[in-house]
């Protein structure tokens, strides 16, 4: 295969330059601002982790993930997220600190693209974990946190859905006993493939109330009234058990005034059995995918050997960054102070003062006014100061 | 080979606990505050790059970095350094803003280790690039910004040692024929190993001015008077022009007001032949290793295609945290807010006003009065409110 150019860079990979940087940067700062009075404090973990140990528990397919050996033969992996590194931290530095346990990040994690599709293979996220707290209190601080920083970021115009990944397998475990059949009506929901679905449905060879029941799921998603209409699909066991849970969290989420930014899902479904409990996804008009995802995984803990429930979200920052807004094309106050040789004493010391006084200040050496010239007509100076030889 | 536990590391790789991680974050920030007013701006690259890019370009041996194939079937290699990718950015997506062009970073990168020594395979730097002058007073600019960096970020005693690649080399060339000799004499100053150099000297079949003079090369290690000492020991050509140089760039940092914390020292070489004039390095009292290394580089962008000066500095966070007080310990501003079901909203409502307040506080459902004494005793709340049933 022909040898990448000079200046080419892997498939997925990208520079981040200042004026994109500058945005992430304000949006992390903001998101920190609004994590940190929860009580969440910030963890960083290595980019490289065993295979066997993190790539085993993650959520990620193995397949995409970026895997090497070490020199010492053992297979390890980029991250290829975040939860399952701070699981581990939590099972061994962190084995005597008692639980709930609240910790935020700020970082990178890695997905192999097969092809080129614009797709990143490396992307930002900012996610809180909340570990050890079973109550459907730990799932509305999550929930409502989440909102609070879409709030802060200045997302203008968003909703998080909301539902549990009970709902739909109770209900699906009460019509159909094939499990393959269950997992490819699981697959559809989680594709959000409606068409499959009912396409699916209609060659079912189930009564009719079941097969009502099961097309009524695709309806339970909208506000408040949705948890009476799923209540009535479902008299007792899995997919109850799940109503009431909801119906309680949304009590609490009333509680934090922030249910006019919610919507009620109940055909969200988990993908990899990832997620044992609430779900949630943020969108945000005008964007096709979420930008924020969540939930409760109450089984990854005890794979590192300190078994607890746990809730938690990350926000894809590619994504936030789409739909909020660019900063305010501010007035550029950058200086050029252009100098001689014999001012070069004043000049940088006239430099530091100017920034002192909150300047952004760049200096050069010019030998003449050519080189000023050349400076007036650069647009990132606002200004240009000269001290030259008379 | 044994598997790794459940939550073991691969070698050279850490967590950063909060504590540290707001000691990082915190010292991030003031270096931030301090590059930001010289027109620097911040980039991001990826952390992985083609081995036949950016790893070819790059300082760093290639048996040091970590290696893998994507799925394309190309050699990639974690980012072994800032420098080469930005080198990279600045002929290509920069190919069009005019020189001199000024960049910084906050970022990781990546060493292999050969075994279990304590040393880190991933480390974070802050760091400047200075692309596209070549005068001394771009050499001064980046050295007098180290200087107020490691101010910035609290270093309480610490030195720059300033030097010149080109005077140990042209005094070698002098003095000795054969290229492979004057090699190691290089590695012995590069190694600052001054009893191999001696030795090496003495065994050495030239004329005793010639001994004398590369006897004398050792101490030329001070203050300005060191640059007299310098012009003693040649009279033209490469080594000499290296001294005017020094010179020069000292009146620069005198203009800057940092000399105070500034030291000559001629017998400072280059790595790999990678730095190609001035270079220098930061030492805090206490700490073996440098904590900040830099210099002019002017031959890394012509392998990008953009031949360009260039020079820069990286600061070793981690060393950086080691010489660096301690957050004064503040009382803990921690509120645990204990609430039963019944005053769920009332609490989170409360919990919400604190935080306005400027309050870090934790909720927690309880049951009982068991649960709030278990909060009381918990070291990480300062404050316990309660919200109970009567």
């Amino acid at each position: 295969m022909a040898k990448p150019l000079g200046f080419e860079k892997p498939l997925g990979m990208r520079d981040i330059l200042p004026e994109s940087l500058a945005k992430q940067r304000r949006l992390e700062r903001a998101l920190r601002a609004c994590i940190e009075p929860w009580g969440y404090e910030e963890i960083s973990t290595p980019s490289l982790e065993y295979y066997d140990t993190v790539g085993v528990a993650s959520a990620t397919l193995t397949d995409r993930m970026f895997r090497l050996l070490d020199k010492q033969g053992h297979t390890v992996v980029l991250r290829p997220d975040m939860t399952t590194p701070i699981a581990r931290v939590v099972s061994s530095l962190y084995k005597d600190v008692p639980f709930p346990i609240r910790l935020y990040y700020q970082a990178n994690v890695f997905r192999a693209q097969e092809k080129e599709a614009g797709r990143n293979a490396e992307f930002y996220q900012t996610g809180i974990e909340l570990i050890g707290d079973a109550s459907e209190d730990a799932d509305a601080e999550a929930i409502a946190l989440a909102v609070f920083c879409l709030r802060a970021a200045g997302v203008e115009t968003f909703r998080i859905a909301i539902g549990h990944v009970d709902f739909a397998d109770g209900l699906l475990e009460e019509e159909i006993a094939d499990e393959e059949v269950r997992e490819q009506f699981r697959k559809y929901l989680y594709e959000r493939d409606f068409v499959g679905y009912r396409h699916l449905l209609s060659s079912l060879e189930i009564g009719s109330d079941g097969k009502q029941r099961l097309e009524m799921l695709l309806r339970l998603r909208g506000g408040k009234s949705k948890i009476a209409e799923a209540r009535k699909l479902t008299d007792n066991g899995k997919a109850r058990r799940a109503v009431e849970t909801v119906a309680s969290l949304w009590d609490a989420l009333e509680a934090y005034g922030v249910t006019e930014d919610l919507l009620l899902d109940f055909n969200l479904v988990s993908n990899l059995n990832y997620y044992t409990g609430v779900v949630f996804e943020g969108y945000a008009a005008d964007l096709g995918t979420p930008l924020l995802g969540g939930g409760r995984y109450d089984h990854l803990l005890a794979q590192f050997g300190r078994p607890a429930p746990a809730t938690g979200f990350a926000i894809k920052m590619d994504r936030l960054m789409q739909v909020t807004p660019e900063i305010v094309n501010r007035e550029k106050a950058n200086v050029l102070l252009c100098y001689t040789a014999n001012q070069r004493r004043a000049a940088l010391a006239e430099a530091q003062l100017l920034r002192k006084d909150g300047l952004v200040v760049v200096t050069r050496l010019v030998k003449g006014q050519a080189e000023v010239e050349a400076g007036r007509r650069d647009a990132r100076f606002a200004r240009v100061i000269c001290m030259l030889d008379e």
